[in-house]
């Protein structure tokens, strides 16, 4: 990789080549990927450091963690904005040109520019000062929530806010100011398309809610309810993620307090979950979530492996795909044909549920304050909400004293409920605490997004519904791999979508449908109505 | 940290204050122990990775961890052999004559500049191909091994020795080549030493190995193989783990197939073990061994955290700790008085087992060609077999393709054994092919150290056997880490011993001692005789 004699700028210290002025394009780019490998590995490693703490680590590793943690990440931002990568991504601009759109090379240099525009916008100093704010943030949050006291955060609330402000000012304008928050988390998705998005799901939803509320008492769901040995549940667990695509050659398994998905790499798939002695649904359906995450990442092209490109495409195409496989799938009747036999041979006490009793069971609609406890039907109210509030708190049309009344009045009339304490209320979460601002409606872009791929998918393969009634899942997976999971990171969420439904439009229709159809024959409700 | 206005040289890139010549020393002293910090826990990550992939990893997971933990070498190397390390260690002389030998910012700065010399004594290129070979010469291994094959591991050997030979003349030359190597394990211990005291112990060693086959059947080990289920073996090995210091809090314990023992920081320290459902021994004592590791690293002073003196003083001191722990502790007649009634509860078939019999079966002498399954009395001459060996290679008074059949004469002469094959001979072990050379003599330097160190606690408490008798190990994890383990690495090895046992000789009078009156009575020797 080295070359030339003059021209040469000073080495730097990472046992990179040489950057210099006379190298080919085809040098650069070599040069390029040796730098973003060696960042992907910190990132990895941060990955796996995080998986550590949350399912291994003994307490006793909490404060030097913490400092690991803060190591990799700040070494991870300085190699990544250090000049130099700039300066080749400049220099490779006519190489870029040259290669096929949607070629690795061109996808790689392509992205990457665009994330390196990102992370040098923002100066070394607003970003120490912004996890600075979270890590004391969390702190309060976690206090303020134990002791179902507002006050205490509210002052940190007020410090992320004006952070999130300053962050804000870092880059051009944008139409809205939240458009610049929600970049981070779902690229080139503006606000007033999510606005539009949410507007025709409330509309939808809303009315929905409430008249499956008035028919609360269809649906009995006492059956998830009983003796269920943990060891059982694992089994079980792992029988249904075999079938999805789980193999001990790729993959783990194992509990923690709050699930997610992890890996160290595409071949190195880690899921969470977590056992309820006395109720069976979390377990089984928070698997098949996080398994949805772990197909994706598990399904990008091993050509992009030690790149920025090996994940997922966004947070809201990561969600559809959780999604997918825990509701559109994991809930269906077709799936639990299958797997009901089998969830009865580990529990006896279920050999006399039937299909229908169990299917309605694991379908109930039940409007609570806590989101991450939500049904399939009320789950976008809860999100909804916040992405609401969160317009509002950066408009400064809210005042932050008032937050917890107006939380309240709103979940009262979205979900019908009263809200006991701010702990169950506007403290339940705690992205705001991390900054984490923009984020939230990511999840319901995933599950509206997930309908429109599910719809697709149906399509081409019409027998899917009935591939799942004998437990093979493979065409549906192979054809996700086909058409989404194997692009990684490589274009933006507009096309990757593009690339999977054949539009780059998101479209509530096909969820609205989907969740209108369903809780209508669930609820016994009258059709017409609704489907319109 | 950042100070003075002219004659700065150039920022580095990795958030580091500049190093400004008119910096106060306090500033310098900063300045160090903030890169060492960043330094520590790149060396902490790896440990983990590597505890990872030997533990929870799945397969999948191998190609990318090798790059990850390249990376972290890379970049822990790269940042340790700056400039400006070499820089503040200068200019902090004055600052460390100035303080107390003892104290820990004196001894911070004196440890890190015998590091810094010998690191930067070995050009990159030279440890690159180190790293190149012995990846090549580790896959050569397990090939020749599983093969039988000396002649497939030949090359590689040979390419191997003959970086070691370019790796000693990167120094000043010492008393004699093999000094260098042996330097890297033990620093400071000369070849010269190790062979007087190798020499003692093989002239004790061999008669009284001999002396116990000629009443080999005077031991019956039957009552350690049966059926131990290893679920029950596990709480087994916790609850005596827990009485030598293992706690939830710190600590864990998992199954491997290698056992070892690795932690994160000084507060999370991470046991591993082996089971065989129907052999009790190797759990029991494995983790009895790697838990005088984990002690040892869990009781280096907490004002040491963040630096590379948060570890042992060498591996034969930390040997000295496990094989105290494992053997003479562990294998002792008194701490089996508490822990076989405990034993017999859990595994109901050893109720009637005395505990005359119950010791005499774990002490069994049998002798084999195995070092990792030898016991305590021949362990030593495995090892002795292998410095002469290392010796002789170095100097080229053996031809290498000899190796084998030299190996197995010595087998005959110093253990009365005949080796089957070479995988169960001179290819049994990987250290060769990983290019450790130089680091067998320390598992008997610790055995010889430990025997020192039991001697003098036993004088200063000298119902310590008592204590153990009623399962108590306290008093003795306390006296170890006042005298011994908080230390950690802030004085060189010699320097440590002195503080421990009151002078820097390793003597191996203790140990022979040991072995002699332990095996004798076990034996039923003529006393007189070995005890001269």
């Amino acid at each position: 990789m080295t070359r030339g004699t003059g021209g040469e700028i000073p080495e730097s210290r990472h046992g990179w080549g040489r950057v210099a002025v006379d190298m080919s394009s085809d040098e650069r780019y070599l040069e390029l990927k040796k730098r973003l490998a060696t960042i992907h590995d910190l990132s990895k490693v941060s990955a796996l450091l995080s998986w550590d703490q949350s399912v291994m680590m003994p307490p006793g590793g909490a404060a030097a963690r913490a400092e690991q943690m803060a190591t990799m990440g700040r070494m991870a931002h300085e190699l990544f904005t250090a000049p130099e990568v700039g300066r080749l991504l400049d220099e490779l601009r006519p190489f870029e040109a040259s290669l096929p759109y949607d070629s690795d090379e061109a996808s790689l240099i392509r992205v990457t520019r665009a994330d390196y525009e990102k992370a040098v916008n923002v100066p070394a100093s607003l970003r120490g000062e912004m996890t600075r704010v979270a890590s004391l943030a969390r702190n309060a949050w976690a206090d303020a929530r134990a002791n179902k006291d507002f006050a205490r955060f509210l002052p940190y609330l007020q410090q992320t806010l004006d952070l999130k402000k300053r962050y804000i000012d870092c880059f051009p304008p944008a139409a809205e100011p939240y458009d610049i928050l929600l970049d981070d988390f779902e690229r080139g998705m503006p606000t007033a398309d999510v606005r539009g998005l949410f507007s025709s799901l409330k509309a939808a939803i809303v009315p929905l809610t409430a008249r499956v509320a008035n028919r609360a008492d269809a649906v009995d769901d006492r059956v998830l309810y009983g003796d269920f040995p943990v060891d059982r549940q694992r089994a079980f667990c792992l029988s249904v993620l075999r079938r999805f695509g789980f193999s001990d050659a790729q993959w783990r398994l194992d509990p923690t307090a709050h699930p997610f998905a992890s890996n160290t790499c595409i071949t190195d798939i880690r899921l969470t979950t977590r056992y309820y002695p006395d109720f069976i649904a979390p377990s089984v359906f928070g698997s098949m979530h996080e398994c949805g995450h772990g197909l994706y990442e598990q399904g990008v092209s091993l050509s992009l492996e030690r790149t920025p490109l090996a994940r997922g495409a966004s947070l809201g195409l990561h969600e559809s795909q959780s999604r997918l496989w825990e509701n559109i799938v994991g809930r269906s009747r077709e799936a639990w044909r299958c797997f009901l036999p089998e969830l009865q041979a580990a529990f006896p006490q279920m050999a006399d549920v039937d299909l229908e009793t169990f299917y309605r069971a694991i379908n109930k609609v039940q409007p609570g304050f806590i989101r991450v406890e939500a049904d399939e039907l009320t789950y976008s109210l809860h999100v909804i909400l916040r992405f609401e509030l969160e317009q509002e708190m950066l408009a400064g049309t809210v005042r932050l004293e008032d937050l917890p009344e107006i939380w309240n009045a709103r979940m009262k009339a979205y979900l019908g409920v009263d809200v006991p304490d701010d702990a169950q209320g506007v403290l339940q979460d705690v992205h705001w605490s991390l900054g984490y601002v923009g984020y939230f409606p990511t999840y319901v872009i995933g599950s509206v997004v997930s309908a429109q791929i599910w719809e697709k998918a149906r399509a081409a393969m019409p027998d899917l519904p009935a591939q799942f009634a004998h437990g093979e899942f493979t065409a549906l997976r192979e054809w996700l791999r086909e058409h989404l999971h194997q692009h990684g990171r490589k274009f933006t969420p507009r096309e990757t979508l593009k690339k999977v439904v054949g539009t780059d439009r998101i479209d509530v229709g096909p969820y609205v449908q989907y969740l209108t159809t369903k809780f209508s024959e669930i609820y016994a409700l009258a059709p017409a109505r609704t489907a319109s």
